[in-house]
């Protein structure tokens, strides 16, 4: 018979049972069942609600369950629902009729919502780490590799000379964002809902906010039935696991383009590649290429959780289980891919000739001609038409633009003249975008000296 | 060393290691990689390709193989990556260098698309079976209860009288689409990949229609590189499971509707229900709410999969190892789901009187009395009108419609008399709609028998 | 001829110059497009880098282009691609070549950007409006009824009285989290990107700093690429949305509900629901069921998004095309569906007669009864199997708990007795969760205090 | 005051009714409504329920009405809701008072069902024809360019000799499963629901077939509350759109890498690209970028579908007049897309030469190699291993496979030998792969056959 089958005339069917319990799962959160049930009992005590000795059976049983779970000695049957349940039932056996004290003045509707508060608080911390330290491996690669220059693109096509180390430095920036945002999402997780009881608060004085200190929430939920209800914390760590995912996806896609032949502009190391079962001489960027594919299963993720809560009436309804599964997958997923990324952008090798090849033998530096007939006083719509067709010319008669003779330049405007031929290099072109946030070594120099200072907070 | 290893100079990272390896799932697909791996060495062998000893050696090996798997007598490792190289590992153990032959002609890429061909397949079956299985339930209840008058709702008011079996009869042919769907879908999941290879065929003289016929293939794929790339049939098993949980997430809705006490229209089994760890009163339709929940879980699945696919190029990608979890977890919880609601339903207690009450008392009638006015010749427009009227009149003075005396009809319109009054009975309303697919008890009856025929196919 | 066609030899196709024209959309963005130019102008002059004279004729040219397109006067064409394109022209056309240097030292990659920031930025204000707007309707209805007592529900099963303030007040305190969403988002929106150019930054010797201070930005983006690439608000401000829509579709199921014929619990007012073309007495809640149904839409639009970012490589893409008219749906929607709530909350009719009887006719107060047990010394366990034995033998009688005799309640336990059946009544019930957050009338009053504080803010 | 205004006694709030009004996008079904209406009239005076005379002015007025709105003469009016009241407005006003029996035996529910049916099932018919015409430019380019040979990749590293025709043929297997899942639909498209009523059937003896029958339907819904309620064939058609553009995203990735200056695979024609406000040198992919874009806005419009029908209790809700705006949307999406894609495709050049570079350089035929070893004897893993170390030595010693001496393969194993060189040229490996579906020219040549014959169909 079930902990509540008082008014029960019948046994659960054994499909239901299996269907409706959470155990399979929920005992992840056996820590925070525990860590939150012995703090209920303290407060108990320190309200008389429950007896001092009562209490200290209560906790030491809780001590004791809690080493035994981690030592693996304890069994987890279905019949017993949840790890809710498991703890209640194994305290009970351990301490008596004592162990059915501790369920007063709460259900497990405020239970859960406390259990799974306490691990996503937790959670955001260490998905924080894991941020900050994969900037540091990016940080680290754009400074060793400070003065390498590449084809900047656009649409995939080369667009204009810039140094590598302003493109890694992108994903510094996108990562500090994520950052943010998991740090503004704490705070909306640092909320205590303990003492809401089923959904309208309970008989018993509790003392919600010694609990709360207890366990270090900054605030407590105002309305009891908001704090059964809600889970926007989780959809919230969902959506900014969806965004980092996003961005280690684009990243991935930079990653598995300059490890092809065509791009050749990075050489991931052999310990973060894999072979083929066939084909002997492959070596393929599959960190990469799942990490962009874990960007679908997170964003999954997010849209079950949100479509599971569409529609549902206040307040507790039994399809709130459901929150959990993807909570655990997409932890673990955004957990893994940070670290196991770190390791492959700091092993990476950066095959620096390759990348000047792609930038020397192309027009990305038709813009600095424009730029430099506007300086001399041509509108630069007008220059960019000039300019235009000297590419078409070249194009056509397989040219580079610094192959292009003085008279050709100065046919196509008299205001091109040999000084203009000096601005066509990678490097004189690179040097020239000073502006605050451009590719310049001055300004790239500034935005890591910025990273640095952000990092260190 | 892996068994890629050749061209490797360094280990695998051991975090990449777990990160890249798919045995901790893929061991499900373990009968599947067998028999497939059994048809193409019988295959290899009858095409001369290996010899006929080795041929007799690897498949003595892999059916010890499958059962050794069978009873849990084999561990996995992660260093060993998946299943395949599981199976290739071990067989080499058993039988020596002719285990090293079964890998001829043929590469993961296409092994593991027959797999999930194998496997998508038998569980579309399944799914199909499951269904059937809720069709003859649901029927079963609609012929048990076939008398039962109940209101139909739009927009959750009450808006017409209607057979209780007339309603759940609709839940019958959502149904019956999605298995002509399923259907449909194995069309597309039954072709052969095999003798792709990685992505480009294979060098050795394969008989590709050998291996299709003996795994019972309806055909076989075209184009090598599509065979190795194409996931589209998992995708649709995902978005047939997802449309056929919104069904079922419609069907949970009505029930917690009518399990509610407000509603009291059906009173669940109690073996199908589950109470509270603190509200002592409480029998909740957790089955429902769940199965309502877990609509959004599979839609996920769906989402993630499309996600994943999204802008990948040919062939084969190692993102694309994120397509069995998904899957795995749609197909579980669409088969659960549909197992354990078929006996809810079949169990469930169907409240006649209540229902009957509550068309009763209501204006489900209005639109009979309009419908009664065109049949005198009134525009069905203005009858729209008069009635609104006396509908509106009945909520001020909170008269029924039917209480209203003949004079305050014939105010309303000199069409509407005593014999209008008739009309008003929920029996009358239901006993008008003899429409093709109406409410009718003949309709229904009709309806029935149609289901019937459908079912035996 | 293109804008930039300088290097085509042949013009656009026609169904192409369709297919990525964005002005019938991105027209929208008219007066933060040129908002943003006159900054970018009166930087360049401020800078040296045009002329004092051709910026003043600038600046004219497009104040009087706004109010030209403000009168309609103005006609959009595809050929012109998009908004940018549009002004310039223009501009061109009416002041001549001059017209042509404001796109010195920008591109459209970061002067598209710049509108969007705008955009984003003004409508998260006017999204916070809206929101308290609504806040301050639900917190006029909570206060007028203050007395009213229903019945608490979790699985849709009634659970425990609580005070309809006290429900309707979750909602407030869902929208307060979204308002604080809203207001972070703000925070990653209010980073100026011009001058990051096409992504590598400008040549010309741009005051980055003075166009965001004449914007009132708070920051500026640090990279370059980043500034063009980036979407990560717009992804935000969709998921802020989608969670918003998701409170508003579960407030919209409870309306839906409780106006229905069972529930019964508020009557709509008849300027906020519609009728049927057939049904004479239908009055539908038109209003909750569209913005239910939108949550859909809006996560909809999530999913776009973040699948269209998902593996594209630095820096912009025409992928990013995609991100306006989603953005305008979601932007529209929500502020949609916050007004007409706010109207339909105002005007909605408690009717708390049947709302009472509701909850008076229940086992609602079961709970009650076990924490009474506990606190004569019970174990809460054992007590919840006593009281659900007494609620079973109920419902098998067809009693009310509130109508057992003391026999029946002290054949159930010695420890209850007359005493007893005093705290079943609903207002017992309230009044005895006196917790923080709880539903007694005392704890009720301090959570509006709180609310106003938070609404005054 | 509104059609159905008869029991309201105020009017419609003016946010309200601009809120729930969907003339705004539904007037994009007039024909189809007034197609719908034409063959319910006919069918009504068939069965005696209208007059002749009546039916025969209907009939005229709706012919006029039809005319009138396809010259843009008449205004819709947000007061007038939805295009069936529009249209009965504009009956009424211009034949009088028979107009109001056009509604006789219908609702607006059934009503707008019809339209939908009539509306997805013409355009999956033309979405079929597109997606053929799109196949036959993939045909004729294969067939133009058939002996052009290309890398083929797995994780975008080169992997193995193919035909480009074999790649692009790819694409056209994936566009024939897409037409059979469009086709599939059509079935489900193709019931006729008029008759339903407003869910429970008509009380008039109206003949549903008849209207089937007239309207071309193959069947008819045989429940009335199903026949309003399902949505099926809206979301199969999305879904059907989605994985039809995660294709033609995938062929975009293809096209944007071949059209990189790194690849080079390709050129698109002028006509095809566009070029950049500030780089005069881009020509850019916009069409492949802006159609893999567009596959997130049409999985969005999928999710939003689902996600609003989730949980929806019968029949119909209001909700559900969101499933128009987002099918809308992905019709014109997939249509134009593939319109689009046909002309890119038929006009791109393919640069044969520099696909020859790039396979020819390579480790492409490694496989070839061991497949050799294979063939002499050894086992395929020993082979694997043996050209795995001749690889990485080639890297090391930054040499072609092709240019190993004979000693040196030797070395590797006694195996191997100068016929061994033979193998390794493109020419070679291609011609190598014979089996079905694989890449040689002969088995090209049959898939290009087999292409031809079901394009035919």
């Amino acid at each position: 018979m079930k902990l509540w089958g008082g008014r029960f005339s019948k046994d659960t069917d054994a499909l239901v049972e299996k269907f409706t319990a959470s155990i399979p799962f929920d005992r992840r959160l056996a820590d925070e069942d525990i860590l939150g049930s012995m703090a209920h009992c303290r407060m108990l005590a320190a309200c008389g609600i429950i007896g001092a000795e009562d209490a200290a059976a209560i906790l030491k049983g809780l001590e004791e369950i809690k080493e035994e779970i981690g030592r693996g000695e304890l069994e987890f049957s279905l019949a017993l629902e949840d790890i809710h349940m498991h703890v209640e039932k194994w305290l009970t056996e351990k301490i008596g009729a004592a162990g059915g004290r501790l369920h007063t003045a709460r259900s497990r509707n405020d239970q859960v919502a406390l259990d799974l508060h306490l691990f996503v608080r937790r959670e955001i911390r260490e998905v924080e780490l894991l941020i900050k330290n994969l900037q540091e491996a990016i940080l680290n690669v754009a400074e060793a590799n400070f003065d390498v220059i590449m084809p900047g693109y656009t649409h995939l096509q080369r667009a204009q000379p810039i140094l590598f180390a302003h493109h890694l430095l992108a994903y510094f920036w996108m990562l500090e964002r994520d950052l943010a945002r998991f740090r503004d999402a704490y705070k909306r997780a640092d909320l205590m809902p303990l003492g809401a009881g089923a959904l309208a608060g309970t008989t018993f004085p509790v003392n919600r906010e010694m609990v709360a200190e207890e366990l270090g929430f900054a605030s407590l939920y105002e309305n009891s039935i908001d704090a059964v209800s809600d889970r926007d914390f989780v959809a919230e760590f969902h959506f900014n696991s969806s965004l980092l995912m996003t961005h280690l996806s684009r990243l991935s896609e930079d990653i598995i383009l300059w490890s092809s032949a065509e791009f050749g502009f990075v050489t991931l190391d052999d310990a973060f590649t894999t072979g083929s079962s066939i084909m002997p001489q492959k070596k393929n960027p599959d960190v990469a290429e799942l990490v962009r594919g874990k960007s679908g299963r997170v964003l999954g993720n997010l849209v079950a959780l949100l479509t599971m809560l569409k529609g549902l009436p206040l307040a507790y309804n039994r399809d709130m289980q459901e929150d959990k599964e993807g909570l655990f997958d997409t932890v673990d997923t955004v957990k893994m891919c940070l670290a196991v990324y770190a390791g492959m952008i700091g092993t990476m090798k950066v095959n620096s000739d390759r990348m000047y090849v792609a930038v020397d033998g192309d027009f990305a530096s038709a813009t600095d001609l424009a730029d430099h007939l506007v300086r001399k006083g041509m509108p630069f719509r007008e220059a960019h038409a000039v300019v235009g067709r000297l590419v078409a010319k070249c194009v056509q008669e397989k040219k580079r633009l610094d192959s292009l003779t003085v008279q050709e330049l100065a046919d196509a405007s008299p205001l091109l003249g040999e000084e203009s031929l000096k601005l066509l290099s990678p490097q004189s072109c690179v040097a020239a975008r000073q502006s605050r946030g451009g590719t310049a070594r001055e300004a790239v120099a500034g935005q890591v000296a910025a990273a640095r200072v952000a990092l260190a907070k």
